[in-house]
């Protein structure tokens, strides 16, 4: 580290078993500029073996979650893969040793553009350099490496993290014996572009956003609540919704008085988990990381052709997972991603699961993916 | 008309072809409020029949068109349903008398929102009544009769329009022998619902539109803009968006400067459209026949069923046409109408349309759309 750079007060940690780790030297982004400091808050569960190389699963988070994927004993709150991670459960704390990444760029205790700029003190905001998915697998293997980690058995991750382990293994090939990829893509489709390039046009012309200059903890809270109601709709499917809310109304005593306000359940829905994200996502951070999804191309690994780029891989074995009614991530992403690390040479098993919630499947379908994760985990 | 009554300014009508039927009386709305005075733009093509009630085809549109289906001698623009109705065409303006109305609540001549409020003067806003499905099928039946029209052969329409041409065959069934719906439903999805309430708050939430108090032609542009783009994401396919764009760029010296500005050629493709639409369309207007989508529901007229619903009509013949790809208005709501339709003893064409763009397939894919509804209104 230069001596020029001041060391900021760091942000407080999301949960009390958020580690953090500071990468030993400036950070160079695969798409131009460079980050002079960087920390990467993970959690950790598990016993690293002996031989500090051959039983560790890293997870890669979706866009919007933090590193805490599953309880422990210092935080006991339920993670987001609760189901996933821990003792007897599918990826099994017994015999692998997990760590879960908040992604670079993300706003849990990693470096991103609601961080500090060292060179100023003030938070990068707009000034933090194009971020690629590239950069998250990249910064997650440099953590690694600070805490002694050389090889991973299993690099995993679902949507924006499924590219991110997609990234990880095509980038640092002799270093990953396994892959698994949940409702990723080697690249979006337009569809999925549009939907997140409407979601960042949402946020930036709220005018609370001030071209990305909001005092931290008070961006636009309208438009990241608009974006996220979008982002739930992407997320789930439409049968699903059929199901579960039909035309049920809002019982009248409890609707906001006013023409165009709520009356469906679905609209209550969509209000209420929208407002849950407002609360706790810097609208910088979540600009960035959307816009590294749109960015991704595993054509760009391979002189323009997927198939090219896939065959970089060199994982033993693959679990590729994809769901039925994922409209953001289609099934056919998933097939594309099997078939290319087939041709690659990897062992890989393929699986379309019929779940009803679409893309966050992996987040709620616990019967349908604890299984099929859990028996390509437990091969010898 | 009451003597109270100021017979305001009207606005400039769209077209030279667009003429103006002023109803007889108060038209009292489905849901409560009277508006003392009501104005309905159309356009007409071909001859009416000299017995006036055998030849006509009434034609309701989508959300957003003016009445201008077709082009004609007096606007020889294309309509935008150019390819469906003319001389020799699939609606054959030789044999038929095709009526298009612009719907009540929209801003192409009819009264809305945007209309002046002949008690005040000022335009109605947020004061004018809450409108449904039903009140748009009236008007233009009231409209029909002040020309002296008192049955029609066939009611056809398309998404709105086909929900309008149902609740008419519902509402007037001695009066309608034919009923075409497109893409239409019996009611909306909770998916459709979540999709056009968050572009109404998207609307709302634009300071410009001032709680619908904005001066008229000066509202929420920026709102507008974007609930647009929503709205097209949701009336193509993913498939065709892949095809037609796939990851295809924006030439660099064509784009924009500034971070997260648009890329790729799909986002330049929503935001010229999206302005186009800005343009021509009052926010307030939008707000009112977007939420009388959501709210449309057969089951209404048959104390709480579909089918019973469905079986008010009394037309002889139906045709019902559904896309494969549409997710907005999805096939199994076009099979549901059509096997209702068949319970209550209508002659039923289902006809299941394997277009790539989607709910909007019906204003584009002449190949498919033309030969089906020919056939069906070739019939003698």
């Amino acid at each position: 580290m230069s001596s020029a750079v001041r060391i900021p007060e760091l942000p407080e940690l999301p949960s009390p078993a958020t580690r953090r780790v500071t990468l030993p030297g400036p950070f160079r982004m695969r798409r131009g500029g460079v980050l002079p400091l960087v920390h990467i808050a993970y959690e950790a569960w598990g016993r690293l073996a002996p031989g500090r190389d051959n039983n560790v699963v890293l997870v890669f988070t979706g866009l919007s979650p933090s590193a805490h994927a599953a309880s422990s004993p210092e935080d006991p709150s339920p993670g987001w893969w609760e189901y996933m991670i821990g003792p007897g459960r599918p990826i099994d704390t017994r015999r692998w040793h997990v760590v879960c990444v908040n992604s670079l760029g993300s706003c849990f205790g990693s470096t991103g553009p609601a961080s500090p700029d060292p060179r100023t003190g003030e938070p990068y905001r707009l000034r933090f350099p194009e971020l690629s998915v590239e950069d998250i697998a990249a910064a997650a293997r440099e953590a690694l490496r600070a805490l002694g980690i050389t090889r991973v058995h299993t690099v995993i991750g679902a949507s924006l993290g499924g590219m991110a382990a997609l990234a990880y293994a095509m980038s640092f090939p002799e270093e990953v014996e396994q892959l698994v990829t949940i409702s990723a893509a080697a690249r979006a489709t337009p569809f999925a572009i549009a939907i997140r390039s409407l979601q960042r046009e949402i946020i930036r012309s709220d005018p609370a956003w001030q071209g990305g200059n909001y005092p931290l903890g008070a961006g636009p809270r309208e438009g990241m609540r608009l974006a996220r109601k979008l982002g739930l709709m992407s997320y789930r499917s439409a049968e699903e919704w059929l199901h579960r809310f039909g035309r049920e109304r809002i019982p009248p005593e409890r609707r906001a008085p006013g023409t165009f306000s709520p009356e469906f359940q679905v609209e209550a829905y969509l209000e209420h988990n929208a407002l849950k994200f407002v609360e706790r996502f810097d609208a910088n951070c979540y600009l960035y990381l959307s816009r590294s999804m749109d960015l991704f191309d595993v054509a760009e690994h391979g002189s323009g052709s997927v198939d090219a780029g896939l065959a970089r891989v060199a994982a033993r074995r693959a679990l590729v997972i994809g769901v039925t009614t994922d409209f953001l991530f289609p099934l056919f992403q998933q097939e594309e991603l099997a078939e290319g690390l087939r041709a690659a040479g990897c062992e890989v098993r393929f699986e379309a699961l019929r779940s009803i919630q679409g893309h966050d499947a992996f987040l709620v379908d616990e019967a349908r993916f604890a299984p099929v994760v859990a028996a390509f985990m437990a091969a010898p």
